[in-house]
């Protein structure tokens, strides 16, 4: 094993992000209770998400359009308008929460950066991320920051090129096997996951993995006896 | 002059953007024109683009929150929820626009290729942003994508860096003197302004610029003499 560069997911990875949408979400459904049932407007929600996807992408403007979009739906064009009002703002809101750092984070990343080039590899809004990892203090453990529209095959196959090294000195840490793991055990590279207790629907994927390359941990400190070791 | 990459700004450098802006901003004026004149809405508008600027950064999304936050404080929550509506689909169809590159685009990329490392440098939302690249058919011409969340000192002084040569080795052009001309001249680099006939209100600036690294052509074609000369 000759890894030169360790990535990292941002969002649920280094730090809490999920909880934040459910929240959110949580919030809107209760705006709509008069509509529909939470679960049906969850649904509705989720499916408003991903037929704006390849339009609107990831990250939180898109979030609060989409719930925009699903408010004004699911009440059938009768909506109180103060309900669109409390959305923006809500949506405002998540865009202004302080960054928490998970557990064993830090100590990690100080202990990888002896050794490794480490970058943050995440999907979501530019300005956004970028926003996060400059509130969280972490964020010169870092040689380079890509924010990418998809974190599919091809585009990890971009950033490996970028960064100028071979996919087999590339490992990928993340919570998402879906984005994080399964498209860089597909070009060669090496897949770390690191549960969290929530996962969005759309990063889901029921999937078992068989590769001399990929790695399950529960906390993101036990890659580094395996990578110090 | 050793210049070794060329920079070009994308919205209203290369192909068409702004037009399609105040497109949407007008149409978004004759739906609210019960409420307030033209003139006062596109003020409440801009308003909110800059009160927003910050937490919502540049591009389609951040504009569509804008028109709906807009419409809500104007009609002071009495409008008719089909506004809303209409809006969104209006944002929608601005993230489908075709791309129509400008003249002389093409033929100058083409000339400069050969002789210098092209890259381009834009704000606004990372996947519209590629979007337009991907359909614009001129994105082989290009070394590397820097879409970014800000065009100041800082954000230059990060790109050069990244593109591992000196400020005086760089050269950027674009239809903003704000964005794509006084940054990139204060640290060194090289600017020409390529005028736009129309130009949102938030890049105009009122400057006079008396610097040997400043050109203004009124062609994007008129730079070739200059640097193929």
């Amino acid at each position: 094993m000759n890894i030169k560069v360790i990535a990292f997911d941002a969002d649920d990875t280094l730090w809490v992000n999920e909880p934040y949408f459910l929240e959110a979400e949580n919030k809107f459904c209760a705006l709509l209770e008069d509509y529909l049932p939470h679960h049906t407007i969850s649904q509705e929600l989720f499916k408003t998400q991903m037929d704006n996807l390849p339009l609107y992408g990831y990250g939180v403007k898109n979030f609060t359009l989409c719930m925009v979009e699903t408010a004004l739906r699911i009440s059938d064009n009768t909506l109180n308008v103060s309900i669109l009002e409390k959305i923006i703002k809500n949506g405002k809101e998540m865009l202004q929460k302080p960054i928490e750092l998970l557990d064993g984070v830090e100590e990690t990343l100080q202990a990888l950066s002896e050794k490794y080039r480490l970058v943050v590899a995440t999907k979501g809004d530019l300005l956004d991320q970028e926003r996060k990892l400059k509130k969280s203090g972490i964020e010169h453990y870092f040689h380079h920051i890509e924010i990418m529209s998809e974190k599919k095959t091809p585009d990890y196959e971009k950033l490996i090129k970028h960064l100028d090294i071979k996919p087999e000195e590339f490992l990928m840490i993340g919570n998402s096997i879906k984005s994080d793991v399964l498209p860089v055990l597909e070009i060669g590279g090496y897949g770390v996951h690191v549960p969290y207790h929530t996962t969005w629907a759309y990063e889901k994927v029921d999937h078992n993995i068989d590769s001399p390359n990929f790695r399950k941990v529960d906390s993101i400190k036990e890659i580094l006896p395996f990578l110090l070791g």
